[in-house]
């Protein structure tokens, strides 16, 4: 990547088109799709990417295929590492395999066993430690010394930056007149990488982060001018209970007009209203922006809106909307 | 529409394009979507032609379209009428709105009152009658003499089955060298419009049925050689227990190789694999041919099947897999 923006910002339109070039074979090309119920909902119009249908279900599979495919030969036989009990495990273990490199992936002893099974399933060696930032960077730091892998952070890292952008990218490449993107934003891969796709490809096109109102971090972090981190979540959307990184942070302050908020109840029901209407799977996380439409807590009343849902993990056992 | 075929089989592949320049404007062109993991559980490469993002939840809109835009501005102007308490009453009804016609839905008085509140929320007038066969065609023929209304037959009738043949066309210009082609069967009409536009573009594919063994009338009716009416279905798949009709069971015995059925448990196992999978809802009707690939009642090794996942109208409340 590349040292150009006095900011230090390491990610430009240029390094986003290189890493959709790099993972076009490994990723799916999503579809864009819309629906007018919840176009009339919203009041706008909005154009849905659909990363809950990208390959282990969330558009991680963009980042952390970048981030593996950016390796020299020399590091990429020596593996990766990453901690995550999440979709960036899932991903980081399955663009792993892709290479036919190791991936350790650390995880809280107290991590869902289907989570850690997940992992699994795609070749990932899973590492367990205590439940506590110390333990887990740790447990990373471990497996470093022990193996030489490559960390690979899930967001706080240009590559997963540049490739989580590829969403965007291909969303403005199908539709080039939007006046508006949305993104969640839990540590801010996602939204930064959407951030500069769009700065890049459509100056005048706004973007606005959206999170539950119960991990607002990225909200007051942006109104306070530097990181607060989240403390005590509290949200079913289990994506977004991160906190910025100093890369994201960067990115956003630079590139995002503001980040809108949403309460659980908005939040469940969007997720209720897309799986009715649209009839996809969308997890809780991916919901967050149609969530700040229905609260109008984003009021873009009749623009052309682009819209990352972000995945489409969750348990089919157990639905929020169901007591 | 013709009557060229010494069969009395009114419609052919000429008659599916005029339907499709027909409701080309009302209908979506709904994406063909495909999975790996399903192509692992089935043993083929299914390519799933997703109706379940029609209008109306399902393929019905289209047959119901078709019906409703052939008609002469006379009959238009007198409405339309049908029995129905499932998806094709709901279809008809959109249909007449988007005409600016009435449409009168006969339901049986059992119905649940979220179907009847379906059929008027797209404009339809719900006439309710006893739960027979006798009380709903007196209850269809009242209509017609009030009001001069046509009758739409859900399955029985060739513009419905023109109507319905153009998810196969769509399918079928996108992906032309299809090997085979499988469509749920309950009353017949979309596996005849499947089989007849199949027969048409690709006369070299196989085209197959699938239906519940709880409701396996139509490959016992192909078996005996006369149509053997469904009394007493048992299964999940509500949109699969009504019996053929003559026009219906025409196409299939010309047209159709065979009927494959399944069992109650792979339908389930089947609808839950594709929301688990594919990301996409759909109802169990829809599960029902990848059902029959899981007990292999369907065996096509290797090769390239185009499946019609006919609708995606659940009731979110309860999923057939929780207890």
């Amino acid at each position: 990547m590349r040292e150009r923006d006095p900011t230090g910002i390491a990610v430009d339109l240029a390094a986003i088109r290189d890493a959709h070039a790099r993972i076009l074979a490994h990723v799916r090309r999503t579809p864009v799709m819309s629906c007018r119920a919840l176009d009339d909902a919203a009041g706008a119009a909005l154009h849905f990417k659909c990363e809950n249908f990208q390959d282990v279900g969330a558009f991680k599979a963009r980042g952390a295929a970048n981030a593996v495919f950016s390796l020299t030969a020399a590091q990429a036989a020596r593996g990766v590492v990453t901690h995550s009990s999440g979709n960036h495990g899932a991903a980081l273990a399955w663009a792993a395999g892709r290479r036919g490199i190791p991936a350790w992936i650390v995880m809280p002893d107290n991590a869902p066993a289907i989570k850690q099974a997940n992992v699994r399933g795609w070749g990932g060696q899973v590492r367990l430690c205590a439940p506590s930032v110390a333990a887990r960077e740790a447990a990373c730091a471990a497996v470093q010394a022990e193996t030489g892998a490559t960390l690979v952070h899930p967001y706080n890292d240009w590559r997963v930056i540049a490739g989580q952008g590829t969403a965007a990218l291909e969303l403005l490449e199908e539709i080039p007149d939007l006046d508006a993107l949305v993104a969640p934003v839990g540590g801010g891969g996602l939204l930064s990488g959407t951030a500069i796709a769009t700065r890049g490809m459509r100056p005048a096109a706004r973007v606005f982060g959206a999170e539950p109102r119960g991990a607002d971090d990225a909200q007051r972090s942006l109104a306070a001018g530097h990181i607060i981190a989240q403390d005590n979540p509290r949200t079913i959307a289990d994506g977004l209970r991160t906190s910025l990184g100093d890369k994201t942070y960067a990115v956003l302050s630079r590139d995002v007009e503001a980040i809108a908020v949403a309460g659980e109840e908005a939040i469940v029901a969007a997720m209720r209203m897309t799986w009715e209407k649209m009839k996809i799977i969308i997890e809780p996380s991916s919901a967050v922006p149609l969530a700040c439409f229905l609260e109008r807590t984003l009021d873009l009343p009749g623009l052309r809106v682009g819209v990352i849902l972000s995945g489409g993990n969750v348990d089919l056992e157990h639905l929020p909307w169901q007591t």
